[in-house]
Order: structure tokens, then sequence, then C-alpha cells
């Protein structure tokens, strides 16, 4: 059997599948659901800008301080030597450089698939509160205490204070709830009993969406109790559907 | 020759292509791309609701005061008995009634035409304090003045003092170049020299974007100007390129 020519580079946890993070589970999806070989490399926080350094990843924003900020998924891909940083470049390099494979963002859809991720985004914000702080207390030691320090930090407040609770909690839960169902409508304009967003296969808004479903369903269950009724158990199903792409590896 | 079996309700102004709203040019880039044959009902403002009222459209939202808001465009289809108000709708139903035209959104596309609007439409927002006075000015009597006290109560401003002048213009115009360019980065997406959005045809994703550049284009000559040398000349060129769809009948 010959080694596999992918390098991912993945975030792990105590959580049974390991792999927890919404955008490593994109990039894990879209290796699975082209069904590339690869490999995983996990990296815990404090050693993610080294690693990233090692092997020439690109930074994906600038911190606040100016510094660059690097983050994970990183593909490091040792048939091309190209080495990739960001889910949305990720999946653009697969599809381009795998183009027998299934196609993550099928030919016209490129652009959709941004305009997708920009509006999508912005109605599920308020998923970062809830599953912050509950993904950190999985986390292994040395990521625990920096993802703590640097996410106090970046939002100003302990992580247990992120959480939002009693009111609060009712109101974004609803906001979430709320941004779920404008995104099922999208979902719903090709015809209403499509499971997947563009009918027939699987693309890659499909494993966007569930990744947070996924992370939702590991990181808070008793949350996930409820989510999994919204709109007509939609996100239930998808992550169900997918189980075949969500091989940890 | 047959009478047109499409009947389409646009508002008309003194420009010289007599239709001008960006909302109105949307579907009759629609009409046009799909080479249906339609005649035009020209409907001043104040006359909006009881047309709509008399051929039973719906209304498309709700009133600060809880009163139905009806708006065009509308289209009444002779041939079927249909009468649908809101763009999105009306070209979703010319798809489904049409289909062996040409799609306005391509199989699969319908959900990402929705994310795509939804996004597109955050970026480009800035564009209304700069579009509505303008265009109230070339209105006929009864639209102008209906207009300008209508929308002088839900912007709670003069026309006059809603245009950016000055320093505001220069941030607000600027944040309106910023939109179109990262709207033009979903452009290239799939590849550098595409002038559509899904690369060899167009979609209705390129007759909403070209609707705002033919309402600046009309409304605002100086400002056009500016906006035809934006991302290489992307939107002047994607309006010449579209000019075969927006023939006034």
């Amino acid at each position: 059997m010959t080694e596999p020519s992918i390098v991912f580079y993945d975030i792990p946890s105590n959580f049974s599948t390991n792999c927890w993070s919404p955008n490593l589970w994109k990039t894990r999806y879209a290796l699975n659901f082209k069904g590339l070989s690869y490999k995983t490399v996990w990296v815990e926080y404090p050693d993610i800008e080294p690693q990233c350094k090692k092997i020439g990843a690109d930074p994906t924003s600038t911190k606040a301080d100016g510094r660059p900020h690097y983050t994970l998924p990183v593909i490091q891909d040792l048939s091309t030597g190209a080495v990739i940083s960001d889910t949305t470049r990720i999946a653009q390099y697969l599809d381009a450089t795998y183009p027998d494979k299934p196609l993550l963002m099928p030919a016209g859809t490129a652009g959709f698939h941004l305009a997708f991720q920009e509006a999508a985004h912005a109605l599920i914000s308020p998923i970062y509160p809830y599953g912050l702080p509950a993904s950190q207390l999985k986390m292994n030691p040395s990521s625990a205490e920096y993802f703590r320090r640097t996410r106090e930090i970046s939002w100003g407040k302990s992580l247990e204070d992120l959480t939002p609770k009693g009111d609060l909690d009712v109101a974004e839960w609803k906001k979430l709830k709320d941004g779920f169902t404008k995104i099922d409508e999208w979902f719903q304009a090709g015809g209403k009993e499509n499971l997947y967003f563009m009918g027939e296969k699987p693309c890659y808004a499909d494993l966007w969406m569930t990744s947070y479903a996924m992370w939702i369903s590991l990181s808070l269950p008793d949350k996930w109790e409820d989510m999994k009724t919204w709109n007509g158990g939609k996100w239930a199903k998808l992550l169900k559907s997918l189980e075949q792409y969500a091989t940890v590896v």
C-alpha cells in the first residue's frame, strides 16, 4: 500500500472523533468526499504557527497587533508540493488539482459558493459563543490553555461569560435558529423535498453546513437535541446522510 | 401577430429608457433574456396599490404601520392566469413555467441565487442614498410627489439630505466600491477571465448586478464615469454585453 500523498493538519481533542472544529470538518469532509487518500497530522494550538512556518503555509489573516495569524486547516500535497491554508482555498485547490474526482463546487458554482459562505456565515454567527467554550473543555491541556488565553483576549470576556445564559441564551439560540431557517429556505428553493443544496448530489455548501451541525452534535448534546428538530429535522438528516464522508483517518 | 400573453407592470420616468428602477430592470432583463413576448403597462407610484389589488397581485412586504405594501414589478401571465409579484418569485416562476427557454437560474442554482442576493444586497446597500434621490428628479409629477413624501418618512430625512455629500460621499462611495469589488472576487472565482458569474453564459446573478449598473449609468452619469472604471471595467463590460436584453417594449 502506498503512503497517502496528502497531509492534513488538524487540531486534536478528547471528543470521540478527535476532529472537532467546524473549519477542520469542512476540509475533512472535502477530502473524504473527493475520495482522496490522506493522513492526519494532529497539531495542538501552540504548535500551529511553528508548524505552518516549517512547511511554508501562508497565514490566513492578520492579528489585531499586526502579526500574521496562522490557522488550520492546512493541507500539504506531497505529489504537487503545494501547501494550502484556508478552507475555501483548500476546496478550490482540490477541485482544480483533482477534477476527475467528484467536484466540491460543480462547474459554474465557484462564485456562488463564495456568496453562499458570505451570507450563511453572517446568519450562523451566533453559534460561536455556544460552540467555542464547550469545545475548549475537551481540548488537551496545552491547547486548552492557549485557546482560553487568546480567545478571552479577542472576545474581551472569560469563556464562561461568553456562553449565553438565561434570557440571552433564549434570544441568541432563537437568532441561530432563524439563521438556519433562512438557509433552509435556500435549500428548498430548488425543490421542497431536496436534501442537498443543489438537488441530487451533495456539494461543498452541504459539507459546509453539516460541519456546523457536527460541531454542535459533538460539543453541546443538549442543544443538539433541540437543533435536530429544526426545519423538519433537516440538519440531522443532512448530518446522517453525509456520515460516509465523516471518517477520521 | 398575436397579442403578447405576459403583461409587465413597470414604473415610468423621464429617463430615455422610461424604465429606471433596478428591481424593474431585473424583471425586464429576465423577460428579454428568456425571449418571452410581453407588453409593458406603465404605472405611476400612487396607482401601484390600486392596480395590484385590481389584478390580484400579492403585496411583497408589510409597512411600518402594519398595512400591506404593494410593489412593482408584477407580471400577469394571461396564458396561465398567474399574477406574480417580487423580482425573485417572478424569475422562479418564469423558469418553472418556461423551462424550454434559457434558464435564469440553471439547474441546481436556485438556492445559490437566493444566497447570492442576500450577500450581494448587503454589500451594495450604500447605493440607495445615491440612486433614489437622483431617480426622483426624473419621475413624472404624481410619482415624484408620492415618492418624495413616502421615502422622506421611511428614511427620516429629505431626499436632498439623503444624498451623501463631502466626506460622507467619499466614505459611502468607497463602501459601495468595496462591495462591488468583493462581488467581483466571486465573479472571478470561476476563472479570472470570466465575464459572467457562472462562466460561459449569463444567469440571473448577472442580470441582477447589471440592473444596478444600469441604474447608476442612467441616474448619475458623473458617478457612472467612476464606477465604470471599477474592477477593470467589469460593470461597464457586463452592462454592454447584456445590452441585447435591455430592450424596453
